[in-house]
């Protein structure tokens, strides 16, 4: 499949994701638009990534992970994070598992609220 | 984590990968040399994946499927398949899940036999 051809779904003011949904884990692909950031949350879901083009930094603890393109990471279910990226925008792979199944109905409805 | 900075170990002659490790999935950078081919295999993990630059092609029941940069897949765990790339080799994101023991211990003990 395409990334660019799949529906795009909103994750925060300005960073939307393509979804790829497997049994056990899933793909999302995620730009942020330029200034984009993502208010601190979590969830029980463990993530992985790896920036693909522009600057991502996660934050932890209060620590801000400058992340640029091939650098990955790792984030264990339950930690709070947040996520801001650079002036030029990012596009940045999340891997998830499990799926996100608050993910899939968000992007299988998109006239339901985010 | 940079995965230039990863020490990458061989997965197929001519094909090596530079592993994440997180508690339920991993993700591998691999790269083919161009030409490189991954023999028919199967595992019971889930894969996914992304082409980040070049051609792969995943041959399942004997369909390859040309797979070109941001263009994503997934492969059921326990489902045969092989891999070539094109006269330009490739970099592909592979992510499985739960994590690859096998790749860990070849990973972490380089002088084994692959």
């Amino acid at each position: 499949m395409r990334f660019d051809d799949v529906r795009s779904f909103p994750l925060a003011h300005g960073v939307s994701g393509r979804p790829l949904f497997g049994a056990g884990a899933m793909l999302n692909v995620i730009e942020f638009e330029p200034g984009a950031t993502v208010p601190l949350h979590s969830h029980p879901h463990e993530q992985l990534g790896l920036v693909l083009r522009g600057m991502q930094a996660l934050v932890v603890d209060g620590v801000a992970h400058e992340l640029h393109p091939m650098e990955g990471y790792v984030i264990p279910g339950g930690v709070e994070h947040s996520a801001y990226c650079g002036p030029e925008g990012a596009l940045v792979l999340d891997v998830f598992q499990p799926v996100r199944e608050d993910y899939r109905a968000r992007w299988e409805n998109p006239t339901a609220e985010a």
